[in-house]
């Protein structure tokens, strides 16, 4: 039974702190292994990267130019695809690529009343690597998500890696590939692949980023190669939090919370509502639904384990709970939802009124699915394009700006006993030392 | 001596190789330390940041309650500051604050073709944590850079902790954090003062984001908290290169590369030029103003170990070299500039024409002066505003317009294994399973 709390119990403070301090991702320490693994691949390049992925993939390469897939292995790979799902597929590409054209930031500059020219620029990150997870959580949708917005940034190269243990690969996953234009496809997993797109090897030349979620091993290598490379979030439990009044389908409601809970066992789903009655509804409507759910084990297992009910007197009380709780999803499925979401500060993403379920933005709204979890949207913000680009500070001054601007600079300087900084100044204003 | 580098050698590619990596900082491992000392904090809270505190610092505090810094405290030490300094320090906040608020960014909506209501809102980070060091290497004008992009942002509240071994501190630092709105200052440092900000205690409430350079145990224990709370770059050694031909004085380059060197030891100031013997010319030069600069030993095991000169046929090779060693700062001494700043991509901060010495930003231009170190502009920018805010994407479809982009994401979901996305997007169509 998921647990159940109430704003009118006079514990409701120390329950809901337990709520939030809750500990779903068992992190195991996998950090020696995976920092092993990256020093061999930095030292021994090719042949450490063959000889892991041969090990753990249960493969049997012979050499480090058989890692690279092959354009007749894509090309086979999306004749296996159905036509309805690559359909599907082009519709969300097309779909996603449009909403991140939108994010590109615009370069700025000013010449501002002391005559200094100030500004900033943004240019592409040229080199970026995609990490695919391989076996059963291969989603194609997860590389749509992460190579368009690197594509639209103006990426020269994207670069994607993805195991295939047993030299299984699923075939949508290549499709997906091809139809977002990847450069390089190799089949390799894990920290070994992390190391080869990090510190690059013969066959595989370093990236400049790496992005994409992974397991255990490759969290911890990310981790690692991080300031060599750059990463993006380390990706925790996934979670939704549905704020719902009475006058929603108990049924759409139930929907909406398995539909996390069945990613994960250590998924979470939360429901908040003013309405008892209503949340009774909902939770048979998730036992009816688990009955038919092909994924009714993980699903249950996440809603009975980590499920949550919030009853709040007045759905007033909502908004301050959602910005505790941080949540990655966040569905507003109330009349004035844009009221109660200009309410809300920490969110991954809001989808807001009865007809928005989380799902469709999974797959093909358009804003990024890759979202920050376990309670960082206090801090961080969904991928986007703004991950796949970096900015350059631009300035120039004249003589008549430094000599306006310059005796501060030198003042400040002397006072932090950096000289040399005083004299880069003050020599071309001739002040004396 | 600098190493002297010249394209026109028969092995210029593996002398520039090796310049790229050669490895300046030499990274302790105190990874187990700081993760005990971020253990105890997070067990036993003020008595473990009281304890570590008095020890590491040499101090005799009795309570929790006396880690903040006071009120009387920070007043006497804005009058131990001279006047002139501190209108110095004003004219800095000002215009930094100037640069800063340009770059807050703007929401956005949209409404597509398929009826879709798409966006995104950005919110300032509620609670944020400057870390400031202590001893010889505290700045006030880094509490400045940190400090205004988390004011502009809108941040609630911002924490400074700043060690003050043997009691010592510099009123400057305690004045910028004044000048700046500062909320609480606490005199803690080093990985214990990175475990309250992280994980909050009784007398230190947690922050959501931490920034602020610091020594390896404060670089470590900000690598292990990564994920509990935001953190910004961890930053390496810093660079200059130059990029000058000879119609500039070669004492004001001179000058220019000393700014770095007097940084660090391990800090490297490179300079690229096409003519011989304007590089001899800034050698003379930097020979003679080491003879008269108080830092003059720093600047001169820098200059000496990690210093380079790399001499061109044509400075049109320039842009090329610059974006491989990717220059935390790079000035551009010529006469066009602009058309040689376009050319280039991979630069934390461009410094342009004769008139700009890399150190005007470092105090009074208005840009930010923290930057990527160490080759990292590859794929990172310098701290902004934008590092004080998250974006939340909002999504907003009704029946019709479910009703056209539904089915691709239940035929995606459905080709995903993930029935309950299906599910929940199926229901509201009436689309049966």
């Amino acid at each position: 039974m998921p647990v159940k709390l109430s704003t009118a119990d006079s514990d409701f403070d120390s329950q809901f702190s337990a709520l939030l301090h809750q500990k779903r991702d068992t992190e195991s320490d996998v950090s020696a292994v995976a920092a092993e693994i990256l020093s061999q691949v930095q030292v021994r390049g090719d042949d450490a990267v063959l000889e892991y992925t041969n090990k753990y993939d249960r493969l049997t390469l012979h050499d480090a130019a058989s890692l690279r897939i092959t354009k007749s292995e894509i090309a086979n790979a999306v004749n296996e695809c159905e036509t309805e799902t690559l359909e599907a597929l082009n519709i969300a590409a097309a779909r996603i690529e449009a909403y991140h054209k939108v994010q590109l930031p615009d370069d700025y500059s000013f010449v501002d009343h002391d005559g200094v020219e100030l500004g900033y620029r943004w240019t592409p990150i040229e080199n970026v690597g995609l990490y695919v997870p391989g076996g059963l959580a291969t989603y194609p949708s997860s590389v749509l998500m992460n190579a368009i917005p690197a594509r639209v940034a103006g990426a020269a190269r994207l670069v994607m890696v993805v195991p295939m243990p047993d030299g299984v690969i699923n075939p949508l996953v290549l499709a997906a590939a091809d139809l977002v234009g990847v450069d390089e496809i190799y089949r390799i997993g894990g920290a070994q692949a992390i190391g080869a797109l990090a510190y690059g090897t013969p066959t595989i030349p370093a990236v400049d980023k790496i992005v994409g979620p992974g397991n255990a091993y490759v969290a911890s290598a990310k981790r690692h190669v991080f300031g060599t490379v750059g990463i993006d979030m380390i990706a925790g439990p996934s979670e939704i939090l549905v704020v719902a009044d009475n006058q929603n389908d108990p049924a759409w409601i139930a929907a909406d919370l398995l539909s996390q809970a069945e990613h994960d066992p250590v998924a979470q789903s939360i429901l908040i509502t003013d309405d008892e009655l209503f949340a009774a509804e909902v939770e048979r409507a998730i036992s009816l639904h688990l009955t038919t759910l092909p994924r009714s084990d993980i699903a249950s297992s996440s809603w009975t384990t980590f499920g949550a009910i919030i009853l709040v007197d007045n759905l007033s009380e909502a908004p301050s709970l959602v910005d505790q709780l941080a949540p990655e999803h966040l569905e507003l499925c109330v009349d004035d939802a844009d009221a109660m979401a200009n309410q809300v500060r920490n969110a991954g993403a809001i989808f807001l009124g009865r007809y928005t379920p989380e799902a469709i933005g999974d797959y093909v709204a358009g804003p990024n699915h890759v979202l920050p979890t376990s309670r960082t949207a206090r801090f961080s913000s969904g991928l986007s394009t703004l991950d796949f680009v970096k900015r350059t500070s631009l300035l120039r001054l004249d003589a008549e700006s430094l000599g306006k601007i310059g005796p501060a600079a030198v003042k400040l300087a002397k006072a932090e006993g950096l000289d040399a900084h005083a004299l880069s100044v003050g020599i071309r204003l001739n002040i004396p030392d």
